[in-house]
């Protein structure tokens, strides 16, 4: 069955926990369930990992290569600077779909740029915990390519 | 029963026609067909309109208020300029989606800024026609809220 | 009788009716009306005419050419935008006055800059509908000269 | 009777004297005079005051509290680099509107932005000597509120 | 007969009558009928639209796909804010020459940069109306190739 | 006991060791020993941290949700990168307080901007070591609140 | 006895009564107070000096040369726009401590830079008056040396 | 006869050797042999001179002012830094015709600002080596004048 | 007899005391009187003053308008922020020479640019104290004409 | 024997197997072994690590102060980020070389500046995997001075 | 006899011929000769030399190099691009004066900074051609120490 | 033979006595004997020239297209300014390499940018006189394969 990668990136481990006025009240864990249910339903299956640590994220996405068709990422905090985890996806050769549960641009400026969108093939932001959900199906498109 | 306005900015009336390695070969038409039949599986009901002037889709969005209850947008080259279009939407009371076919931020620079989503509850980029798709589904969350 | 020309562009026709927290309760017809009442006491007639089209305003400017002997404009969200009615401006030999009702300076700093400044005679903001009443009286002083 | 202060910065005593093809033959004198005349028959009694010290005009700002219902200011080339008016008139809880005799707009890039802008509820810039006599007018309405 | 499109933008029905220090004092219907004279000579149709209007010049340039073999456009203020006739001009496939009749360079700085002319294959600025025949002789050799 | 947690990170291991010029000779433990006692004067208990790691630092302050009542950080070069620290400050809910050994205006340019002072309550720096001893009695006046 | 000086700059005669959720209630005569009790503890004499005035505030400076041993000084709205300060600071020859009552770091941009900081030894921002306080704590510490 | 002076800067003397993806297949002595052949045609004597050296293109500039009427100039590299070339051309009574053979404003961005242009009448970019032959004409049309 | 002002800003009257590496030993009186004798040499005669304060230094230019013929003024750290100097410099009819003994140009970036510039025939920088004795030279010839 | 250390950053475990094209088809393991036998050539012993994580670099160049005689690395995505590699180098006491495989310079903008460069003695870009080999030997000149 | 160069940049050759109404209608000569008198008088020899090519003026300085004393330099449009200059100064060992006869601050922006003034001892502008004649005044005072 | 040009630019020809804190003491000529040494060794020709004329670099790049296999550059000042020896380098087929004695990006921020670096296939900086010669080694492999 066709694995994709679920990565969450820094403080998403608190999700339902912190600042639940911009993020809501779902947990990580929530989230994950629901999105392998639905991956399942679409003959999918799907490995979902969260760090804190930009390093370990790298060493994730290292590893999908040759494993993984496609990753799925919220790379959080780490999406205004990190060049490591952009360069890790680029020698990823499958899709990537970007989410962002809140929608960037309506907040501070320096959360308006992500390196990982030059890489990604779409981006979705603010459209909640259901943002994970349409980038399953939309990557159950792009596999099936 | 509930109305969505699909509202799609300059020159996307040649989709399908211009530019196919961006943007597909799918006509506007069948992305309006696909939304309303997606919609109306949804609850929902959707008016599609698309213009290449920035005052006609002014005009649309105030008419939109009091009629629709939340308005999916492709303002297309308009996302980067208009003003107007911005003022429009924030005399609109509705959630607001802003869609783009193409993935923005990996095109011109002028591209990367949209004035749309500095009001928009979400942004999806990059997903191709199927951005339209899953953002009539949030939309349908959104408006059942 | 000397005319004067008041020009309102976009989204002003529902002043009243939007984000009145910003703008106030009164209707655009309340501030013509009471703008032709004290332009007739000066002894002005006043045109009225609002759009959201910036072709359209274009179009408005360069037929008051020889006809009216001043403009007064509230360009709205085209002051931050339109080199085009700039342009027409330039081709009007009479005075040129700008209004805004909100105070631009206090909002987002797209909207700190208007093309139109660098041509009126005088700019006004954050008067409320007062300051078209201001802008009549200025006008008076101005064509009389 | 409802005190208003009428603040007058740097050079404005040469009014009349200095660059009159921008700022008119109008002496400051002429003008107080007329605000004056003007506030009366709007039931206001008008105090004026111009300094070339940025100090003194803080000075002035503080000694308004609770004596002036409002403060009329044009902060001149203070507009432009002093945050210590700025905060003075943030503790003062009155109305404040802003006037420029020329627009400032037309003139040299540092003019175009005032610190004092951010705080006053309206600004007027252009209208000549005039402007004073309009924010009187404006005044009168705000602190009747 | 090969035809081209001459499509002139806002404000250039006022040529010949709006600062003619600038722009001379020919109207654009000389300088119309001398392109088509000249383009006649040259084996040429030649189609000539002006508009105030961005998205009626949108639609021209559309309508002109698969009828007109090339587009010499002066987009005016145009120029310098519209994403959506650049977008236009993409789904064109012709060459495209662009012309302003005085040089942009010596005005404002917002006049310097064009969105076209990171379309277009030719740029020609400040050879006054000669530099529309220019550009049909240009014209001429293109499509000959 | 009200428990603070006292956070450094990279590189502050080798303080006394490296740059003594600019940070002193005083050891972390030294200082750590000394925040602790003042704490303990003052009725609070003081834990201490130190790492090089951006992910080990975020874990960190998770950590201490709930557990401690308010945090010391010292982010070191992380002050000038580190969106994710910042996050996750942002999720605690006590007062923050960081500390700068040394003045970081007057080192290069890129040391001038610091994430977490946009969260933080209250900013110290180029108070030597000393400055964690301000700190703390700062955090037992916040925390006795 | 060794003297310090405690300098004050613009509306900081205002604190307590001006903008208290920012500045908090005591008054700067509350503060000085405190802080002539802690440097006499401490072994030092405190001289306390408030102005208004930009130059009065260099006189100042000047003045203590030969005669304070150290300077604590908030500059308030001075910070951001006075060369002169800095000048006068940079021909005083013993330490100098800068203080914001609130943090800049957290207000408007033009709060951010501070012209004193080039020439402080050290910055505490945010700590509200106690930050005076720690501040004369540091500089029993710098004389002492 | 009325002289031109035709004056190429750096590497236009491998014209038909470098690049000609970009400048065409025809070289230098090509353009120059069908220009001073228009230029005969039009009643003008053409001189043609190229280098290598800013200093000498300076020269050439000089030794024209008295000699030729106009200067048709592809600074080439030197559009871009010399402002030594600029002042030589201030000291030229005649008219400027500026050319580039391939269209500057679709190459790397230190290539869209040209020193030159601030001076020229005309700028022709884009065109390929026909657009020296019609900066001929336009040069013909010029000193007719 | 012709009178000249001879103006120096904040911290001028340190001479001599303040960083002598920068400025050298002279004091002020030195530098008064040593220009005092050359214009008197040179048929002029001198009038010094100096302040620490803007709005004196705006005083005494408004006080010069009809006295002096011309203005020496070494602005010092008013160079970098008064826009008031320049609007009352503005305001005087007769040359304005402006000195700084140090070469502002290898200072910090902050002192690069100077208002005064704007309005100042000449400007002369980094010549010492002997750049005062230069200016009366010059002020000599300019007076003279 | 004098020891080296030779550090490489995130992603550089993937090359030969990474975008071959821009960085070729050996691997680390070759790159490493070739450095050895070559230190050992110049009498030298060379240690070799690598890691994606930012923090374990920072303590791996700690753990190299007084063990080490210098340190070449190539910093890869970390280059343009981090200042906590910096800081731990400017805490290491011998020479430090710099590389990068492929020419940075020549990628996009935010690959061109490098945190480490400004500490670096030496720079090597766009060498290859022949770069580390040039380092080796540039280290064995500098550590035998 | 003490000697010293003065160099003069590209276009100062016509001096007196071009744009007398900002240069003055002196020529070259007539400065040199009046500047070698002034130079006798002081006890100096002066060598002058003008040259267009940047090249020169290199050559020119390096052959200084133990032969002149100082150098007053005029590098008109050079002082705004030449670091090679800038560098052949810098191996130059005796002080540097450079000379502008406007002043350069009132004309175009890019003519603001001069790489030169990063290393010249003193800079003097708008003082006209009188500006060599202070300039060899000056440096006979520093050639004398 | 394989010929390789090794060219050097403005003041190269002080190598050796100009800074040499910042160069060393070896001279040009000492480099160039060093390389010619190495390269014949390799089994390369090397051909050495330098000049302190732009024009001059250009004329000898540009007469090395099918002569020279590869040239070794440092171009020295004109790095940071020369469009037109990037285009010379353009229209030169074979390898380039840029070598920089000192490393720029530790020295004045003009210097960080290199025009050439934009061509070169590798950059080396900060490795003294014997970057030249690890350049030469580099060269032999480039132009083996």
């Amino acid at each position: 069955m066709t694995q994709i990668l679920l990565l969450n990136g820094p403080n998403l481990n608190l999700l339902g926990l912190r600042e639940p006025e911009i993020y809501g009240h779902e947990t990580l864990a929530d989230v994950v369930s629901a999105c392998s249910e639905l991956a399942s339903e679409l003959g999918l299956s799907l490995r979902a990992e969260q760090s804190n640590h930009e390093g370990v994220l790298v060493d994730l996405i290292q590893a999908a290569r040759g494993v993984a068709a496609g990753i799925i990422i919220n790379p959080a905090a780490y999406s205004h600077s990190s060049v490591a985890i952009l360069d890790a996806l680029n020698a990823f050769a499958g899709p990537v779909l970007e989410v962002h549960i809140s929608n960037i641009h309506k907040r501070e400026a320096f959360r308006h740029h992500s390196f990982v969108s030059a890489r990604a093939e779409g981006v979705i932001a603010g459209f909640g915990t259901e943002g994970y959900l349409l980038a399953v199906r939309r990557m159950a498109s792009l596999v099936a390519k």
